[in-house]
């Protein structure tokens, strides 16, 4: 946790429109590993080779928040790690509940770079009967049908949905009435919410297509 | 397929924005799903919605390659869906290769959508001589040292990369070694290929930080 933390607390980054976003949350990755490693400064080219964008690009996505590195010096390196975590929310603990233990669902209960980021599973949720009740990772898995409940008592705000795509919407439904009020997509499907929260798709297929536009129609 | 692709063969399309080929992506899933359901054209409306941008960002992002919607009628639903299939590179079959049979990587060579856009995979590689020689889902588990030579003999362009952070730079040394093209990482590190590639990151606690960032600045 940094300083800045506190310093930040009151400004409002709403205006960052979401692309940026996007690449603050790669820029964040890149400053915890560098933080990590008690690495005080980068340089703008140095972060946004990590990322794979241009340096002016960096800047500029920087400059939505008034951050201008030192000449020859380059960016404080745990303070703008500070400032992107407040930004992307991270100043707190979120918990997040998943539906869909299959293999997708289990690397992501198993993946611990969540809960260093600040996301700790509540509530694991499957149809099969033959998991529900059993534990993983020290954490129970519950009956799909128990989503309302699980959710309203733990006060959780984010869901992923893991499950196959036919029951995905269900599942959407579920956890949109017991309050959840944003999602995670993995399923290959666009989800319907009843009352308007915000959807994040992960669309494997998707990236992989962004590949092959690259390869048809850019050289290297 | 439709018959827009042959027309388009010879359009270059690398003038798109990266930002925008994302959100095409975006779009060609759903026009896919429209067009098996049969459903001939759509409005800009309903479209952007199914993907959760404004109708205005649709309408903007498919004026790079000269697409209007015919007023009261929308998107030709077919059409559309060649056409950004063309952008998309998706007018061929990709061999992909892919290493790493985690929970992930099972996930992944069990997912039929891969297959569905043209990507088929012709590789799969691991670490554990457990798994190394057997089969899954009809396909052989080779020996991570066995990239080059599988690589090379069928002419693979794309990997991914879904092993643990401290194996995915050696086995990003050996993919880009054997002349892979493009990668897509799910390994939660940056990779750093030897030579110029194309790299894509899936990063999950990234796209949860997006979520994170709305929940707190974004009224609902």
């Amino acid at each position: 946790m940094s300083n800045h933390k506190t310093k930040n607390a009151l400004r409002d980054y709403s205006h960052i429109p979401k692309v940026v976003i996007k690449r603050l949350s790669k820029y964040h990755s890149v400053l915890e590993k560098l933080d990590t490693e008690g690495i005080k400064n980068v340089s703008s080219q140095n972060l946004s080779h990590e990322v794979h964008v241009k340096a002016s690009q960096l800047r500029k996505d920087l400059a939505y928040f008034g951050e201008f590195g030192t000449r020859g010096k380059g960016y404080d390196v745990s303070y703008l790690h500070g400032v992107i975590g407040d930004i992307l929310g991270l100043k707190k603990e979120w918990a997040v509940v998943l539906a869909g233990l299959g293999h997708l669902g289990y690397a992501l209960v198993s993946y611990r770079g969540l809960e260093k980021k600040g996301f700790k599973i509540a509530g694991i949720f499957e149809s099969d009967p033959k998991k529900i009740g059993r534990n993983v990772h020290g954490m129970r898995i519950y009956s799909i049908d128990d989503i309302g409940r699980v959710v309203k008592d733990s006060d959780v705000k984010i869901g992923i949905i893991t499950v196959p795509v036919d029951a995905a919407q269900k599942v959407c439904d579920a956890m949109v009435d017991a309050g959840i009020k944003a999602i995670l997509n993995f399923a290959p499907v666009i989800l319907h919410p009843r009352k308007p929260i915000f959807v994040e798709i992960v669309d494997i297929s998707g990236e992989l297509s962004i590949l092959s536009h690259y390869l048809t129609f850019h050289a290297i």
